[in-house]
C-alpha cells in the first residue's frame, strides 16, 4: 500500500478539493481518501509527505508523437508542411532507411524513454503517442511504468512513398499491434491500442473504412489529426468535395466517437457535429502557435457539448511535455482570441488535462476516488513561485505551478517517480545514449 | 574575482554564442571570455562551474508591479477594469488604509522578497517596479542584490479618489525617491528611478508636462501604459479627443524616448510614430493573454524601428515573474495572430529579454562581454526536457528551458543564487512572514 500522508491538498477534480487529508492506494486503484489511522496500515505501507504538497490526477497528454523528443529545439521559422518536409520527414527517413528496416529498435525506444521521462516529471501518468512503429518501443513505457495509448499510423496517401509501407504490411502491423499490446499487461493495463488515421487528406476511404470496421470489431479507440490548418481543410475540399470532419461523418466514420487532434479550423456545421458525434477533440494550444496553425473554437465546441482534452502535440511543435504550460496556454490563448476573460478559466483547464482527457483516452482515472486507477501526482506547493495568500488552490496549480513542481508520480498503484527521482529507469544513461544515437539523424 | 569555468556555451548575445570557454568577472564587471588559466588568478576567486551550463545575460523584466505577487493565483475571470475593481484595488486600499498610512512599510517589504526571490530563481537580473510607494522599499531590492528601476506611479485623475495623493504630495514624493534612490549605491549602481504617469487616462496634462519636464531636468526614464485596453482608448478619445500616444505626442510628451507597456490598441499612425520617436515597447504577452486585452502588433512595431523589451506585468495577471514562458508565449501568441510561424522567433524574443530590455531601462548590461555589467544567468542544461540532439542552443533555451533551470546568478558582480539557495535573503522567513501579512489583505 502507498499511503500519502495528510496532503494539504486533495484534489479530486475541478470542483471538489479537500484539506488535510490521507489517500491510500491499494494495488492498482486508490482505496481511501480521509483521515486515515497509519498505525492500523500494514508495516510495509509506503508514506509519502503530503504536508505542504497537493495530491492531483495524474494529468492526461491525449496527442503527441514521442519521437519528436529527437527533434527538440528545432527551427521554429517553418509553417506545417514545410516543416514536415524539412525537420519531421527527413529524421523519419534516415531512422526509418537504417536502424527500423534492420529490425532495429534502439532508437525508438531511446525516444520512447526519453519522452517518458520528461512527461513523468511533468505530472503526465497517460499520453497518447500517434507513430507508425509502435511494436518495438512500447515495452519500454511498461518499464518506465507510465499508462500509453497506442495510436497506430495507418497512411495510405500523401505521405512521401518511402515513409509508407504497403496497405497489406500496414494491416498486418496494426493486427498483430492490437494482438500483442492492447490491454497489456492483462492483469492491470496499462497500454490500449488506437487506431491513427493520420489525417482524413492522408487516407484513402477503403483505408478509413478499414479502421472502423477494426476499431469497432476489437472495441479500440481512433486518433486522428482534423483541420489542423487551413491548407488541410482545402486539400479536402478538392480531394473528396467536404470539410474533413463533414467528410467522416459523410462515410460513416463517427458511428462511434473518435479523438480528434487539433480542430482549429472547423466549419459552424462542424462544431455542432462534433457535439453531436460526441468527438473527442484534442486542443494542442501551444503547438498550434508555434506552427502558427490558428486558434481552436474550444469555447464553441465546449457549448456544442464536445468533450475536449489537452495534448502537448510532438516535442518539435512546442517544445516541452508540460501539462502545466500547456494548461495555462489553453485557457490563456481562448482568452485573447475573444478578448474576453470569461471564457475558459482555470477549472476548465484543469478538467480538459484529466477528467476529460482520462475520458477520451478510455482510462478508469482522471479523478481522485476511490475505485478509479491509482495515477496520482504530488505537487510541491513550497516554491516562491507558488506563494499564495488564498486558500484556493486550483487557479495557483493551473497558472503559477511548473513541472519542476512535481515531486512525486504513483501510476497503477506504482511510484515512478519519487523526491524528483525516476524510479523506473536510469535518467542519466537514457539521455546519454539517446544523444549519441539521435544525433546520428540530426 | 568569479570565474565561470569552461562553460558549455557563453550566449553573448542573441548572435553570438561560444562553446567551451571562460568567463571571468571582476568587481561589478564582466572582465574577460575566453580560456583562462584558473591558476593565475587569485586564490580567493569563486569558481562556478560551467559543465553541461549556459551563460547567459541576466534577463530583464521590463514591466511589473511587485506588489501583485500577494494576489497570486486569484481570480482569472475578469476583464481588466473590473479586474482592478475587484482583485487590485481592494488589497491596495487594505494596505493603504492600514500599515502604509501609519508608515509602517512592513508589507511593502515583504512582497518585495517575495517577487525579487522569484525573479532571482527565474533568471531576471533587472526589473521595472511601478508603484506608487516605493521609498520604504527599495532597501530590500538592494538587500536581495537585484537591479531595480523603482517607476513611481504618477496619478491625478480616474483613481478612487481614496487612493491617490494629493497633487502636492505627490510631486514632493517624487522629488524625495529621486533625491534618495536614483543611481544607488553610488559606487555601482542598482537602483535607477523612473517616473511613472500611470496611463495617458489617469494624469491630467499638467502632471504629462511636469513629469516630462521633471524627467529631462533629472535624466529620468518614464513609464507610462499605453493602449492596454480597447476600452482605454475609447476613454482617451472621449477625454482628449485624441488616442493615447497621438495624445502624448501633441503635447509634447514624447520628445524623449518613453517606455510604454502593452502598447495593444494602436492605430497604423501610432505604429509609426512609435518608431520615429524610439518609444520602448514593453511587450506583456501573458499578461494580454490572461486579462484577454489583446494581442499587442509587435511586428509591425518592430517594423517601425520601436525597440522592444518584455514584461511579465504583475503577477495578478500572469501568475508568473518568468522570462521563459514570457519569451516563448512572446513569439507564440505573434506566429498564431500572423498565421505565419516566420514572423518572430527565438532570437528576436531573446534578444526582447536581454539587451532590448537592459537598454529600455537604460542598463548597461544585457549582453556578455567585457566592460559591460556583470549580470549573468547560469542555465543547468541536464534536465530531461532539455534533451537535445542539436548543438544550437538558443531556440533550447527559449522553447525548452525552465525557470527551474537557473542554477546560478551574478548580479553587479554579486552571486545572489548558488546551485539555486538565495544567498541574499533568507527565502524560508520571507515567504512565511508574507503568508502571513498577506493574508490580512486578501
Amino acid at each position: 500500500m502507498i499511503l500519502i500522508e495528510r496532503a494539504s491538498y486533495v484534489v479530486r477534480d475541478a470542483d471538489r478539493v479537500e484539506r488535510d487529508v490521507d489517500l491510500l492506494i491499494d494495488g492498482d486503484r486508490i482505496s481511501r481518501i480521509g483521515r486515515i489511522d497509519r498505525a492500523k496500515l500494514p508495516a510495509d505501507t509506503v508514506v509519502l509527505e503530503g504536508r505542504g504538497r497537493a495530491a492531483i490526477p495524474g494529468m492526461v497528454n491525449a496527442h503527441g508523437h514521442l519521437y519528436q523528443v529527437m527533434l527538440k529545439g528545432r527551427r521554429d521559422d517553418l509553417p506545417l508542411v514545410e516543416w514536415c518536409d524539412k525537420v519531421t520527414f527527413p529524421f523519419v527517413r534516415g531512422v526509418l532507411s537504417d536502424a527500423w528496416t534492420r529490425g532495429e529498435t534502439t532508437v525508438g525506444r531511446l525516444w520512447s524513454a526519453v519522452a517518458t521521462i520528461e512527461m513523468i516529471r511533468s505530472g503526465i501518468t497517460t499520453f497518447v503517442d500517434m507513430d507508425m512503429n509502435l511494436d518495438g518501443v512500447i515495452q519500454t513505457w511498461i518499464e518506465a511504468g507510465i499508462r500509453g495509448v497506442a495510436a497506430m499510423t495507418l497512411v495510405d496517401q500523401w505521405v512521401p512513398d518511402d515513409l509508407m509501407l504497403s496497405p497489406e504490411a500496414t494491416r498486418e502491423d496494426a493486427q498483430k499491434l492490437i494482438e500483442t499490446w492492447h490491454r497489456v499487461p492483462k492483469e492491470s493495463p496499462l497500454v490500449t491500442v488506437f487506431l491513427g488515421p493520420s489525417a482524413p487528406f492522408t487516407s484513402s476511404e477503403k483505408l478509413l473504412l478499414w479502421i472502423r470496421e477494426t476499431a469497432d470489431r476489437n472495441d479500440l479507440g481512433i486518433q486522428t489529426h482534423i483541420s489542423e490548418t487551413a491548407w488541410e481543410v482545402e486539400q479536402s475540399v478538392r480531394l473528396v468535395g467536404k470539410t474533413p470532419l463533414s467528410y467522416l461523418e459523410s462515410i460513416g466514420f463517427l458511428t462511434s466517437p473518435i479523438t480528434a487532434a487539433h480542430c482549429v479550423h472547423l466549419t459552424p456545421e462542424e462544431i455542432e457535429l462534433a457535439g453531436k458525434r460526441q468527438v473527442g477533440v484534442i486542443y494542442n494550444p501551444k503547438s498550434n502557435m508555434k506552427l502558427g496553425s490558428g486558434i481552436a473554437p474550444i469555447v464553441a465546441l465546449r457549448r456544442a457539448g464536445a468533450p475536449i482534452a489537452l495534448g502537448t502535440d510532438g516535442a518539435a511543435s512546442n517544445d516541452l511535455l508540460d501539462p502545466f504550460e500547456e494548461m495555462r496556454a489553453a485557457a490563456m490563448l481562448q482568452k485573447v482570441a475573444a478578448q474576453d476573460p470569461t471564457v475558459l478559466g482555470a477549472r476548465d483547464v484543469f478538467r480538459f488535462a484529466t477528467e476529460a482527457g482520462a475520458q477520451v483516452c478510455r482510462i478508469d482515472a482522471g479523478v481522485l476516488d476511490p475505485g478509479k486507477l491509482a495515477d496520482v501526482v504530488l505537487i510541491d506547493l513550497s516554491g516562491a513561485h507558488l506563494f499564495r495568500t488564498t486558500d484556493e488552490i486550483l487557479p495557483a496549480l493551473v497558472y503559477c505551478a511548473r513541472a519542476s513542481d512535481v515531486e512525486s508520480v504513483v501510476i497503477n498503484g506504482r511510484i515512478v517517480l519519487r523526491n524528483r527521482e525516476v524510479t523506473t529507469l536510469d535518467e542519466r544513461t537514457v539521455l546519454a545514449e539517446a544523444k549519441k544515437v539521435g544525433e546520428r539523424y540530426g
